[in-house]
């Protein structure tokens, strides 16, 4: 039985899985492992348990975002792609009540118009981009400090 | 062997099942079962076998809609978020020649912007929004009339 | 002195007095009178009374809009061509504080461009497009529906 | 008993009754009793009868143009600043099924952008701006040798 | 015969008969007999004699705003919905060549987007929003003084 | 030597010679050479010479109105597709200072979204549009009466 | 020690230190030194102190606005050039908590697009666009009315 | 084991499925398994292997995409629907660094105006649309000649 | 005299003349010569005789389509520069009523938007880009296979 | 002398001055001084010295930004509302060539649309918005690593 | 044989021809032939021989600037109502891979607003407009310095 | 006591006083002191005094544009960064009623979109962009020119 402070849900979006391989010079070296692990250390610092689930089916990531209803306590996502195409994603984290944190690894801001526009952000407490992978530390670490207030 | 006057698919997109939990300010108090339920006696009613499907995966949604070319003579479809980022569902419900009705529990024409615009609508015989899970009801008389006509 | 259980307006827009004669390919071959009687009845079997009013003059609809507050419980409204243009008409159902149905005989989001927006959606806690008369009788079912919750 | 080949309607819209002191610079000095006077001129001379309407209401120009239904062969309409805003108007031309010819005394594509969409345009036969009176001429006599081809 | 300096037109849009019951919040709880008075007062201050109309009927605001050519000296309008959608009171007031001042009860440029344009705007002399029933007396001052000068 | 009281130029654009075999449902079954035998009777019944021209090249039609400049004293054009396209076209009316009118044998406002806009028009005196060949004889006693006045 | 009713504080914006030579037939003849003068007449005609200020620096017009959180009771605003262009200046009037007029000598709704749009409004009571230096008058009346009911 | 030059994906997207029997007059009568025929007879003949897959699921595809990172050497796609949706799948495209052809059955250009984009076009060498299932044949030619280049 | 199947024009926009020369990092390094000899080699294989023509004039251009009209079973088109601005050879092509292939050598889908828009396509049977030279073979193959079928 | 690591500058925008009490409900409860306070208590566990500048001054935030070229190692920017309006500031950090992070202490992206445009972002490494007075010390974190790497 | 530093070309666009004669308000009084004896001068006093040719057809504008590839080392142009809808011109001055200039006799960017945007511009090392004929000289200028550097 | 012809006032924007150091790629490698040299050179070959500016912030600007009235006879301005955003400094110089050309040392029409819109363009008599350094002596000319005609 767990004695954690709660629990975390991260949300790893389509083509992370490829991280660590996929065009280095906008996603950095790092595996999606890589963040995981680094996702794991910085909640366990806080005290929270964690789960992570990536996919790169649209529904697969609304089944988990509806699942962590009663079971999570805060939501880290990375939509990736489909931060700009998903209203799906968004009325799933709508529908659970959760405190949000959207992460983007890069700096969707400085590229192609259309990934400056995202359906989550609207239903997210924070929005970090560029940061890379220590986007997803902070995003826990803001998650953390939002449910002990 | 059923002596029903014909078979219609009820079709519930992303989040729906979620229903009587999820924002019922927006959405009513209302299950999906109890939805289901009132469709299968508004079917009943009409002489109608009734097929209800939901699924978080537009894949899985048009895989379903496929499915009724040839076993449905109508669609009722309530496609929640689909209905603004899916061409894929509206073409699969072309696909079909089936008639389709669409329905939306709350009214989305006095929500946020996007969700007035509907791949859906141009392919249904009728839309009706804001109606409650009575919308489904007046969805499958729409059809049947249709259908006898 | 009547013991019905309230009253409901209808109000038809411009060129719906032409209706049975008018491009029946689009708006069916029920003249309105039909359709004022379908609405009759509708209202009868749920215990309403009901007025009907007909104008091509956007004042006029507002005058018998306005006139509603304190005498009807609940408004159909068919805006027609004013839907799409007509402040007016919206400000007016808006300061009667009733609750409103809008109701369309053709699927106007299968239409041209201009027909997919509406002023008056705003303001109607339902929309129901594309199932012809029937529509008529939805919406009243409808405005019972919510009257007596 | 009219021996005429057939009787036209000339629909005049708002603040055309104030031909002759409005704005000469853009509409000219001839009262609107001229341009009638004119019209009747152009219609007798290829044997037609004709009806004058001007209203400033919108909904009265929308009665005028439905009677014309049964009891005209074509419109003539100068709908002046109800071009831009009446989808009513159209939608009347549409019922009547008959002829139209659309008539702009200035030249309506060389003033205010606003000016320049028209909603009736797309169900007029011809278009003709900025020809002063003449234009009710051109217009009688395009709608005459369309009637009679 | 009257002695007065001149003689002014205040003229009120749709749905302002319904000032006190209609939406307090936004309009405030004066009648439109109050804000007439109001007027009355006013411009009896300045030595001068006043109309008032009031109208739902865009066309009946073309006829009386028409009218004043001649017989007023500047108009005061608050032109409610038609602010928005009437290119026909907007030409009207071309046609009389008089001064006018544009008055709206409530600041239109904090409301709904589409509140925010005027086809009256360009017309007027002045436009006054958002400071209630003074906003009339603020006009009339300012026609005075315009007159005077 | 002439004796007419003036000269015209009929400026025809691309594809115009087409005419009689291309697309006749929307251009008619007159010839090119039909219609400028029906501009010639035009004018010569109101006293005037005429020269024509047709090219598909925008600068040899740039060129033909260049040389109006001096020699004609009206020019009537049907810019065709050049219509939507040609800044030149336009500027070399407004270098001629000839009045000009705009003709369009099919109604361009009810086609295509793009055949809305003319670049043309704003330097047109009038437009005609819709009226078959007859709009170049409308054109003509239009630019006649014009040059007269 | 003041026995006012209060304090108000003008803000006038940039460019209009230059009142009385610049663009006399846009802005009038009155020199801000004449502006400022009506101001604290009408300010003390109604018990009010009054504090004005004039600066070409976005950033001065913010510290001055800032400034009057605790000083002033509310705040007469023409951004004048800012109003277009200063999301600091609505934000710093935001921040005061204080009620605002927003006021502009000429109509900018009937000048360059561009001069319709104002981020200030939003954060407003009231508008004046129009009335020259009376405008200012207005103003403070209207807030002197506001902050005593 | 595989004497072949190289091996392609084939990516059909969703209602590919439905060929032959979904609206032939814009798709052909040609069913999917006959395009998959003609795919492996133009990739054996110029020395390459074959894989295909189709799927209505957006994720599906994406799965797929990323599977042919180091299994195949260029790709082939039909995105249909999710051409105009699906920003997931052009990363995926993106992610393999693969040379990658686009095809549609149809002259997507042709159709309703939201099948003029594509995200998966800027990912693409080629994009070919309109010729049908030869379509898919020069895609092959292409990607073949492409590799050996 | 000729025993070929049919005869096909080759039409080469503006700046093709430049091939080889121009830009070979977006267009290759063929010249339009070899090209076109490309082209009569495909051409001869499927039995067809070959027109080809090449200007820098839209005219010429609009010229020589229309010259295609009665000689010419179909027309392969790289409009060049003229894809984007060009209705007047949307137009001939239009006015031929004959099977339209456009071709362009480099993927304009991933270059600046202005030319991701063609007048063409809409009157093409299929568009083929990004193929570089064989994407004339394709053309021409697939009309071939379009007037065989 | 310092033998700290490097130097970092935060820059403060317009209004931020203001915190702790300008809209609590929106930018919180602590004061400027508390964030200052907590960015040195951040750079100093890292290593680096820190100033810190605020200005509700376009100009002088360009002058501080300026200077750090040369003095500084990176930079924190929360713009407030020059975010959305200053391409200065934009520019100023260009010239400088230092890593820069852009914070805002609310979530921008669920705000009225014109926030979630900045100028600053396409300059910046990273973006953190809604993080509270955390998303300093995340962004000084983040610069600190990204200088170390 | 000429012992020219370099070999310029000068080319003019559509209705400069017409210079001297055409709308001296807005393009001065001197003629085209002015404006070449100048350009001789100012490319003689620095050492550069000097080509100039002017048409109205487009496709010989582009013939001329190929035939600059090779025989001259720098362009200057002023493409006049090509400026705004001209690809083809853009691309050609690309293929010549020459340092372009741009220039206008009048300031384009204080006139309509689709005078504001250039193909060509983004094609050009400088751009000047509305210093008249001198625009010249300063553009041969700016070039002969270019290509000393 | 000056014996000059006049005197020109020369206005630099903001961060043009980090010239030669910021992204010479871009501004190139002189300096500020450079261009002013060199202004005061071109200047006082014509027999004009010069002033020079440069501020990095908008009001400062506005402060020395405005005393140039009665002080200079005309202003040469690179408004940099605020050419895109400060109506202030476009309203201060129409303030002023001097003649104003405007000088970009880069080609503002090649670079990011919205560095191809200028507030100061319309009140310019010419613009000069790209030429460098060298746009200064050009604009400095034509001043001169323009002052003395």
């Amino acid at each position: 039985m767990s004695s954690a402070t709660g629990r975390l849900l991260i949300v790893h979006g389509p083509n992370l899985n490829m991280l660590g391989t996929r065009e280095p010079g906008i996603y950095g070296s790092e595996s999606l492992e890589d963040i995981n692990a680094l996702c794991h250390r910085a909640a366990a610092d806080l005290g929270y348990d964690l789960d992570t689930v990536q996919s790169n089916h649209e529904g697969a990531l609304v089944d988990a975002i509806q699942a962590a209803r009663g079971t999570a306590d805060g939501i880290v996502i990375n939509p990736a792609a489909y931060t700009h195409t998903s209203v799906a994603i968004a009325d799933a984290l709508r529908a659970t009540a959760l405190p949000v944190v959207e992460v983007h690894l890069s700096n969707v801001h400085a590229r192609e118009a259309f990934r400056s526009h995202s359906y989550v952000s609207p239903v997210a407490e924070a929005v970090i981009a560029g940061a890379g992978s220590t986007g997803y530390r902070f995003a826990i670490e803001h998650l953390a400090a939002y449910l002990s207030s």
